[in-house]
């Protein structure tokens, strides 16, 4: 698909739907628009539009069938694998202008959203009323909730609260072909034909353009309880992920990070005073949430009683909402930081969470045997490494050759592990040529045929998730 | 699709792939795995095969598809819709001896098993080991753990819980060509292609076979508290249920039963010595759980200042373990009392659980338009309300023209509340006429093309799910 010129008609037709005002063509907003938070890539569409309801997107999306035009639907522009980026150019579609929070239903614990609302936005919202939409990436401060849907984003409370398409009961969401549906119903159970609900979430606005989604919401816990655990041992801090769980506690997050990680993050942000022991290799910050503090602090005692089978530096217990805070802000600044140090790809490896030290081993293997340096943070609860390669002193040919090399066998290290390519960010644009690791040809082609019901002529966010040979 | 003699021939091929003792063409054997737990409904195959490997089930689907002969997979026979009638002939494909439990994997939380192993066993198995499957149909001590995932089952724990879907986290899989596939990875979060593994889950043996299930567990809960509380009137019992919720506190079960339900089933368990006053209309069984007993004396009692506001008879505490098993015991053989009592028919229509008591309003005045009574009970923590509709003295006519008008207007009001025409028991064959008032034209033919690419020759239990007419 080789991007063509749009012509003045159909730009015209694509003003009528969205008005004067939010149609663009300046060579700065197809920048702006031609990237997201992926590595440095950069793909301009020809056209920006916002829309500002679902019949104008219905409207820009019929007209985009008939002229087979591309349409890449856009977030925030948070996202890590590219899912946002026009690669074939034509239509982008931001969801910013489809910004509203519809209702927010406490009688049945749901939220009706437009897919333009920033998550931290809707999960303050429904907070407001005593609810929890507990799904929390790291980018809640700018993704937009509609993006958390197209790649199933999961987050730091994943580990006990589960990711994005836990919460999702129904969408409304329009074709490719213009035609709109709900996929589902607005209830806690279904068992009504095929599920098109969780289809369509993580199919990353290849299937269609989701314009309202209903989320289910929990009771909002009152309390919890954070710690801060210096191993000695990187391998250590993975071992005692699994050693918790089986204790009979389930944390409300397990986050793990190596030294770099941590201390790369404390020098970007300049004002965390964490101190860090000169042997300790990495970090696990384990939150326990509820409505019983003193039930936390039994919870926070069993773990310090499981820890004790490891070497570990001085435990921090964060008590006040400032340190809470201080820490978390430290977390979740860990991907700008270490993009801040360094050209960098990042991989969202994924294991059973026992399997964790054996994926650090075999990234930190590929890393010796192909030259590169890694960082790694991520979700140690779900054993979903974030594994960031650091161009740094490399060469641009050791990077562009050496590099797909090691990741080819960190990903094969991670199916034979029964793990797979992708958590949380999705495959998008650049991890699809591993696709062929963990699917054969058979199930990319089911795949494929599914895409190709939805998308007869292919124009919904073209060029992502399959590898270019099928 | 009109069944036609299998040619001695393809049962030579059979019983070579299954042996001898394992292929049966006895009148009596196919008349027992020509009926489910449905009404009284009766539909024999032509030859059950009772595979004992997923290459032997490979070999079967393959050979069906050659012959393009319908193959209906089989597990326990508890199915409330019909999905496990063989209503066009063909091949019983019974998982019966695909009963393993493969691996209790305590480090990662997780259990691989075939589908054949009953839901009861696989959740005793696990709990010896301190782990907790909590998805558990009223049916757990017959129906197989397969069944569950093909129709999404849910059961009691459901509404603190969730259902099959939230557990399954791979399948390995028998597509109706024969091959073979694993759907997705052993990971709590993937987001990795489209998710096929969810798409398999409820679609009710209609594309593939399920071989073996891959599952997520939890640390098993060691306390709970058990209370039966009495109404005076239904709809508060419905009511309540939302406030309980919205005072914080979410149950680990939340059940409803109509007056009707309760007498019927004590006096057909014999046993239970359950007091009911003459003004009660409806119970609410309510369970707590956690670690914690004196915490769940705490919610308790939360519970109980949220009950002041409605009309209650006396509460029923369980306090030993004697009194609680005889109180679910009690609730479990419902059904099994309604179908003892008349020939009936189960609806089990789900809405958002604060729209539960308009869902009973719409159920009665149906059966008061067109004369028929009905018991109703179930999940009312989830919104999800079973509906037998009871034929007692009703004229075979009405039986057959009336009460399908009366279903067509429950199901129309469920949907008007922003609910669905099954929680958890499928559509199979019973429900698929009623598609058409959930889903539009357009929608349902996006399901039907899916089935498409998975079986072109529709071989995998045909009949159910669509409407005849798509």
């Amino acid at each position: 698909m080789i991007p063509e010129n749009i012509s003045n008609e159909v730009l015209n037709e694509l003003q009528n739907i969205v008005g004067t005002d939010y149609l663009f063509v300046d060579a700065n907003v197809l920048s702006d628009y031609g990237h997201d938070e992926t590595e440095d890539l950069s793909f301009a569409p020809q056209v920006v539009v916002k829309p500002k309801s679902t019949s104008e997107v219905s409207a820009i999306v019929t007209l985009a069938n008939q002229h087979q035009i591309p349409v890449t639907p856009i977030g925030g522009r948070t996202g890590l694998s590219g899912g946002a980026l026009s690669v074939y150019g034509g239509i982008a579609l931001s969801t910013e202008r489809l910004n509203q929070i519809i209702a927010i239903d406490a009688k049945n614990l749901q939220v009706t959203t437009q897919p333009g609302v920033i998550t931290e936005v809707l999960r303050d919202a429904v907070a407001a009323q005593g609810l929890f939409y507990p799904v929390d990436p790291s980018s809640q401060g700018s993704c937009f909730i509609g993006g958390n849907v197209a790649e199933n984003s999961g987050g730091a409370r994943a580990v006990k609260y589960g990711v994005t398409k836990d919460y999702v009961l129904n969408l409304e969401v329009v074709l490719p072909t213009g035609e709109i549906i709900w996929t589902g119903a607005n209830t806690l159970k279904n068992a009504t034909g095929y599920n098109l609900t969780q289809l369509l979430v993580g199919s990353e606005g290849t299937l269609g353009i989701v314009t309202q989604i209903v989320l289910k919401l929990l009771p909002l816990p009152t309390a919890n309880v954070l710690l801060l655990v210096p191993f000695y041992k990187a391998e250590q801090a993975c071992e005692a992920v699994s050693a918790i769980f089986r204790a009979g506690i389930t944390p409300s997050a397990l986050e793990f990070m190596e030294r770099d990680a941590i201390t790369w993050t404390a020098n970007y942000l300049g004002e965390v005073n964490v101190p860090i022991g000169d042997n300790v290799q990495a970090h696990l910050l384990i939150e326990v949430d509820g409505n019983y503090p003193d039930i936390l602090f039994q919870e926070a005692e069993k773990i310090m009683h499981v820890l004790e089978a490891y070497e570990i530096d001085e435990v921090l217990f964060a008590d006040t909402d400032e340190q809470k805070n201080a820490l978390w802000k430290l977390r979740r600044a860990v991907s700008e930081a270490v993009k801040a140090n360094s050209i960098y790809k990042e991989e969202d490896a994924v294991v059973p969470r026992y399997e964790l030290p054996n994926l650090l081993t075999a990234v930190k293997k590929a890393g010796e045997k192909y030259g590169f340096q890694s960082v790694c943070y991520g979700h140690a609860g779900d054993g979903n490494l974030h594994i960031n390669i650091i161009k740094g002193n490399m060469s641009d040919e050791a990077w562009q050759n050496e590099v797909p090399k090691g990741i080819t066998e960190i990903f094969e290290a991670t199916v034979a592990l029964k793990g797979t390519l992708s958590g949380e960010h999705g495959i998008g644009w650049v991890q699809k040529r591993y696709m062929p690791i963990a699917f054969n040809a058979l199930h990319l082609q089911l795949m494929k045929q599914i895409k190709n019901i939805f998308d007869p002529n292919n124009i919904l966010n073209p060029g992502k998730i399959f590898p270019d040979e099928i």
